[in-house]
């Protein structure tokens, strides 16, 4: 690479930070192990300078975070903390048990996106906030405005539905990444210590012997003992760990396993019931089992992530297909129609996949990971950073009604993008997630540094024997698949770059200094070196859009292919089909390929005629066919409606699904059934 | 025919029943509307007196009234109204808030099977039950055991959910059963008049404007009018009908169409939200339609039932695919997985179905109330009568747990039929359906008589010129397709029997004293003549097992068949299955088409490799074929673990859907992917 031909814009100016220490001091890491393959490297290891990573992060500081503010003031979720500490508690309280997290998650974002970017306003702001939650804790560090005060309910008297632990596990997440942005001596960090020792002593060995209905203390708890040391908050973490999956909760209309209360995490093959509670415990019973060296524990983690991967997980890495139970389903029921595919449920898998990556260094989690970002968390804000899908359905049958900008939704009842939700977990999750996107980018290890996800970027770090090392990388990906690493000044000797060849990139490139590697396919390349400042490492990943089938076992996806290009799922949008025709309507002509003119992903698609609907039975005779020749390639015949090659054909622009939605009302479908032809 | 060849046994000794007069005294019609094309015989007039229906109404009998009983008194929600007698209520209140609607049930029922069969031990139970409940009546006709007592919620204070008015619908109807099959001189009619005066005072035109949140009122209302001659029912059934669609009820999370008050009905183009609720309501504002003589209502109810079943019906005839709203998805959202097809939606079905073809005499209608009978209400019930499908999945994935059968189960929870519900509205909706199941067989018009439905029975009745005509049937329908018609003894002069000829019917062959007559496919064959006693008309349904295909936007159905054999569709049970393999593994070799031997279905399968599952993503490339020769019977290249021709090839039973889940825990499917050859 010459600096004469940049691979893409960087986009934003940013100063390179300086390089943090490993071990000591605020580290801005979302999650920080122990002990495992992989160290990950923090927010002041990495800064992310455009690209589409940079944008996901500067959309979230330049509306989002504003956003979510103005909606937890208007909606009085922030209010319910001002109300308590008035004592106009419970007449003043608004919204659902669990609005607390909101503010919380709100925290954590703002604390990550200070971590990042230094901006006092952005520090003001946090602690403004953090002021008001922290007024309303109890003497004995209790803190939630909905339980515990007269005319309230029962503190811990509703463990399956009152969610009284998760609001701490989002407290004490926020506390966490205040603690590893500014460090321990500060007033939330203590205040949230107060509420952690309290669970503690509320649930501990002699305590209440049960847990959460809704999992998030057990991640939070050991993430907090990672910051500060404090054994007992990770025993905590484990006792829930090892308490759930023993029936301990009520058994309720939805079964035990929608709180994964139905069998012990050690014993589990599979991930089930409520995808967002099943993905944060796993990411909480990792922890446990990497901080306690537990690798039984691990391996039944291991296990469970390949088992959901391989058969209850969508094209787009999207989790839960059910809408009643907000739950994962059987084994390869996986509706377009209706894919739940909370945009919750993409941060739990990224929780889970990171810190299973970092424990294991295995490429197929980095890979998950990608798809998670850019084809469900990407997917969930609008364009403007100011609506946002919480479920991401696959297939849009009718057009959807543009939201009120001013008015809050059911959870999942809006088609299009909402601006808030009753049940408005997915802004505040999205938040905190953008705000540490550069914590998920890059890891080191004994040999050298990893390279996860492709983003503009620099990074400075120091490698376990205490060597620094910096580099950036330019990249207009997934724009196009060129990636750009130039070893910076301060790097010196021999160690290895790793840099990850997505399981999707068949016929991978990597060029040292103008030298090709070998390549295997799917994994990290490793080139190891005594890299000078200047060399040049550049990945070529293969963008050629390709077909997708699936196992044949996803019913709802027979016939179909979908169309992907690098790490995104395009979609088809009747915006953008000939005469705004229903998505349905067209049929893929396979033979011609998908193709990249001009940078559209282009498909040749013919119109079917609509069967004669009013009053038809839609069930037609079919006789099988004896008399054709029979050959490998046949399917089933195509019903009588069906487009054949005889009908003409037209060239129709996928998009990447993320862009959905965007351009009004439209209908939109991943998977495209193939034509007779 | 000849009675030494009998089409088949008719199973029962039953006496023939006296014909009963038209317009005076009980006349056991199920709906007995005054207008129309076509008027019902009941349960006086037409006895099924064996065969598939005969055994359903027996079966009901002999085991499922008393087994429902039991769970009425074991659960207490018979003794809610002794509580309320009692002042115990509402401390001793058990069950959901229309636990009254199940005992309402299995009064009509009971007046239905009383009617039937003239037990005087049905009666008796029929009575004692009734005393209980009439007991709990308020002195202004108001009954509900869950409202309006000190410690317990207003009357009327939760429209949306309350469902105190569908419980008076309940109520009502057994009242009407109940004097269709004893007459208007009793106390429970009685009881019943004094509670529809009290509906109609509190919601009449000057009181409370708004409707119930589930629809039952409103044919209740309007079957009541027509026993008693009382105006004033049929003006509130239209004002309940009329005011609905107004957005008189709340919004919830499921949108206003949950209880279809979203759109008013003579303005709606299609059945949406909770389809129980629609189905009722439909079969109510059918019967205002043609008691008000409003074409443009009537019109737009047949739209309805048009659009629904052109896009949002099951196969089987089964309605509502969504589990979280129990409601009608989006037009061809009918996933087979977890499809929801309620058995009551399928009563609900049948009642619109029948009211439609009373007054329009189209066949259509009696199609639909064949397949739903046949597919959804004949398989709810296990084989004993004392289990229950709540849902009618079209696809089962997981081998299920036979449930205790000392213990109520969630009302979707269970994936085998279980005794008991907490909401348990399908056992006595099944219990009411199959003891007035004779009254759904035949109709009279000006030109004679009309048979719908096929079964082994007796039918007496008068023609409208006052002739008396009957005959008898004689059938194995539909272990086979020949039904055998005799004109009884004191039939005379000319009239025209119509004889159904179904939508699948095609050959069908209608023999009349031994001379072929012209069939047209689909519609009634209509025999006009001067029937003399002993002249015969022998039907001959072509009952060869055959492929259906779905319409190709149903996704859920892409590249599959069903296997349907006269009204029966068959299903795959992997009790059936060489060693008990998965039925999902299995792929249908349409070529070799079904067959049927020694009175089995048979079709030929082959058994796929499962492919590697263990952590793989199950999404694979798929290359576009460019160099195979284009023909329009190509569809999709098979995925690469499809089974090939070249693969062995076995027979495997189909067995009809009715009958599954009777053998154990199993995998099961309707729609057969079909092989690559």
């Amino acid at each position: 690479m010459t600096r004469s031909e940049p691979a893409g814009a960087t986009g934003l100016d940013t100063d390179i930070p300086p390089a943090h220490g490993v071990a000591d001091g605020p580290n801005g890491r979302p999650a920080d192990p122990s002990h495992g393959t992989l160290r990950p490297l923090g927010l002041g290891e990495v800064v992310i300078t455009g690209g589409f990573l940079g944008h996901l992060q500067q959309r979230n500081r330049d509306a989002s975070l504003a956003h979510i503010e103005y909606w937890l003031e208007r909606e009085g979720w922030l209010g319910n903390f001002d109300a308590a500490v008035e004592g106009r508690l419970p007449e003043a309280r608004r919204g659902r048990e669990f609005a607390d997290t909101e503010v919380y998650k709100l925290l954590e974002g703002l604390a990550w996106e200070f971590g990042r970017t230094h901006d006092p306003r952005i520090n003001d702001k946090f602690k403004r906030i953090a002021v008001r939650v922290v007024a309303a804790q109890e003497a004995d560090g209790y803190l939630n405005t909905n339980f515990g005060r007269p005319g309230q309910a029962r503190r811990y008297s509703d463990l399956e539905w009152g969610h009284e632990l998760y609001s701490f596990g989002h407290l004490i997440q926020a506390g966490v990444a205040r603690a590893r942005t500014v460090g321990e001596d500060d007033d939330f960090v203590r205040a949230v210590r107060r509420a952690a020792d309290h669970v503690c002593e509320v649930f501990g060995p002699e305590g209440i012997q049960s847990v959460c209905g809704h999992p998030e203390i057990e991640p939070a708890l050991v993430e907090l003992y990672r910051v500060t040391g404090e054994r007992r908050y990770l025993d905590q973490a484990r006792l829930f760990v090892e308490r759930r999956g023993h029936q301990v909760l009520d058994d309720i209309e939805y079964g035990r396993s929608y709180y994964q209360d139905d069998v012990p995490v050690r014993d589990a093959n599979v991930l089930r019931g409520h995808a967002v509670r099943a993905t944060y415990l796993s990411a909480g019973a990792v922890d446990v089992a990497v901080e306690t060296e537990d690798e039984g524990l691990l391996q039944a983690l291991r296990r469970q992530w390949d088992n959901t991967v391989a058969a209850r997980t969508y094209i787009t890495g999207g989790m839960g297909s059910r809408h009643q139970d907000e739950a994962f389903g059987e084994d390869f029921v996986l509706p377009a129609d209706r894919a739940y595919s909370e945009t919750c449920a993409g941060v739990g898998s990224l929780m889970f996949s990171w810190r299973l990556l970092l424990a294991d260094g295995d490429s197929r989690y980095a890979d998950l990971i990608e798809r998670t970002l850019y084809n469900v968390i990407a997917a969930s804000p609008s364009n403007d950073g100011r609506s946002f899908f919480y479920t991401n359905t696959l297939h849009q049958r009718e057009l959807g009604t543009l939201p009120d900008p001013q008015q809050a939704v059911g959870r999942a009842a809006s088609s299009l993008r909402a601006p808030w939700f009753g049940v408005s977990c997915c802004p505040t999750n999205l938040a905190r997630t953008f705000a540490s996107l550069a914590g998920y980018v890059a890891t080191t290890d004994t040999t050298g540094v990893q390279l996860h996800q492709y983003a503009p970027a620099i990074m400075r770090t120091t490698l376990p024997d205490g060597r620094a090392v910096a580099l950036e990388t330019r990249t207009a990906y997934p724009r196009n698949g060129r990636i750009d690493v130039r070893i910076l000044g301060d790097s010196v000797g021999t160690w290895t770059l790793s840099v990850r060849i997505p399981q999707w990139a068949d016929g991978a490139e990597v060029i040292v200094n103008g030298d090709a590697q070998p390549v295997e396919p799917a994994g990290y390349a490793r080139l190891a070196r005594d890299f000078k400042p200047g060399d040049t490492v550049e990945i070529l990943l293969p963008m050629n859009p390709r077909f997708t089938a699936a196992d044949p076992r996803v019913d709802a996806a027979r016939g179909c292919v979908a169309v992907e290009r690098g790490p995104e799922v395009m979609c088809l949008e009747s915006v953008d089909t000939p005469d705004r025709v229903h998505v349905d309507l067209l049929r893929l002509d396979e033979a011609a390929g998908p193709r990249e003119v001009d940078g559209s992903v282009l498909v040749t698609m013919r119109t079917m005629t609509p069967p004669e609907m009013q009053g038809a039975w839609p069930y037609i005779r079919h006789s099988p066919v004896t008399t054709r020749k029979v050959s490998k390639a046949e399917g089933p015949r195509p019903a009588a409606d069906e487009p054949t090659a005889s009908q003409p054909a037209h060239d129709v622009v996928l998009r990447p699904y993320h862009t959905w939605g965007n351009r009004g009302p439209a209908t939109m479908r991943v998977w495209l059934p193939v034509t007779a032809a």
